[in-house]
């Protein structure tokens, strides 16, 4: 099982940021590792604080199901399959924002962003790995 | 009352892995006894870390309520005569994959099962349950 | 970083289990991965309820420090340094029974081990991890 | 209510990660601001999984009570003044490793650092809480 290093959680998070800058959001960004354990944590000025709570769960979300968060919550509305598995786990969050790390095929850990729309929060975290991912990449070539 | 002994629990777990195998499928698999009290537990390597507490709870929920976790579901949902039941006993999980251990009418126990589709889940905790029931019989027999 | 496999740690599980036997106590076993996730647990028949969560806690403390159990305890009394640790992470154990599995230098997960005395719990627990570390050694060898 | 900013919490981090790299020590370092919440959070490679939470709650109990958390220790004591003050807000850790972070007089926020004895813990908080009072004071001359 591979987990991601403090230097690839701190890029996450910088690539993060310049991602909230550039659509001018005010974000918490957490990263956690493949264990679900916090990683890495920023909090931009001006961010709400209610969404600290939501940033490290969106990315514990994501690394305990590997998976987005908004297609957990797809399943987990009223009728669905996976009805309030938000009370799972001390606490879940199924809407979009938490992005799963990952490098060569296997999932290193994850981003989780609160602060603004979940399509913001959404683009904001998937920069945040995608960096891991890429900056991996032009490592290896 | 009545309860599941180790060897029992045991040879449940057993075959729920077989299931899990044989639907290629990667399952956190619970078994409680009839006091809701955790007896045995496994996770087969590669599940989902998120699906430990939700096996745990389906097999506590099952024997809380001595049902297969599913047709609780049908009545917690919003307008349904147990809307958010899942908030009681501190966190129960209403979907598939929950199933009692029943010996003779009685129920001993209850396999929870977790790291698939509902359906997949529900069909493990079956083939657990089920290897415990078919052992007594062929044992009496 | 490495995590104990499926078959390891049912391994360790049947260890502790001869162990318990062998010194006539009735013991709850519980496995932690090195995320301090729970991989298997066994309750042995007739053995305490209240252990349960003990055993468990017991092995994601030790996990979680990458120490026995008792190790922590010993700093964590009144005037010691650590005092009231115990209240950190969700609740810890730190009386002894919680023993690291170390294979190759590296901390792979931990047991953990209630239901006896203290000193009983710590050597079924180090009978648990000793196996997984010899059978490496002789699969290795 | 002054608080810390966004690049104060980064250099107390950095300045902090620098202290445990010299102390040959491997941390986990939150910056909570002065209402007591995360600001900012890293954890070094190998660095305890348990001391993730105990840095974190250590900034909060240093923000919380406007004191380096050994002192509050001091008095928690059996016998002392504030026995068990520990179980209050929920949780706090009472023992070195959390400093707040001190601007003109005022407490804009707290350093808490987990991951090694409590003198080290304390150092590296210390080195963290100083270089955001010592950034000031020269971008003040």
């Amino acid at each position: 099982m591979s987990t991601i290093t403090f230097d690839q959680a701190q890029a996450a998070i910088d690539a993060a940021v310049q991602k909230a800058i550039s659509t001018d959001t005010k974000m918490n960004i957490a990263v956690v590792d493949s264990g679900a354990h916090l990683k890495a944590f920023r909090r931009m000025d001006g961010a709400w604080l209610g969404s600290i709570d939501i940033a490290i769960t969106k990315a514990r979300t994501s690394a305990l199901f590997e998976t987005v968060t908004g297609d957990l919550g797809a399943s987990s509305q009223p009728g669905g399959p996976l009805f309030n598995i938000e009370l799972s786990n001390g606490g879940l969050i199924t809407f979009p924002g938490g992005v799963p790390i990952v490098i060569d095929g296997e999932i290193v850990g994850a981003v989780g962003v609160s602060g603004s729309t979940v399509e913001n929060d959404h683009a904001v975290a998937q920069a945040g790995a995608e960096s891991v991912r890429s900056s991996r990449q032009s490592f290896a070539g």
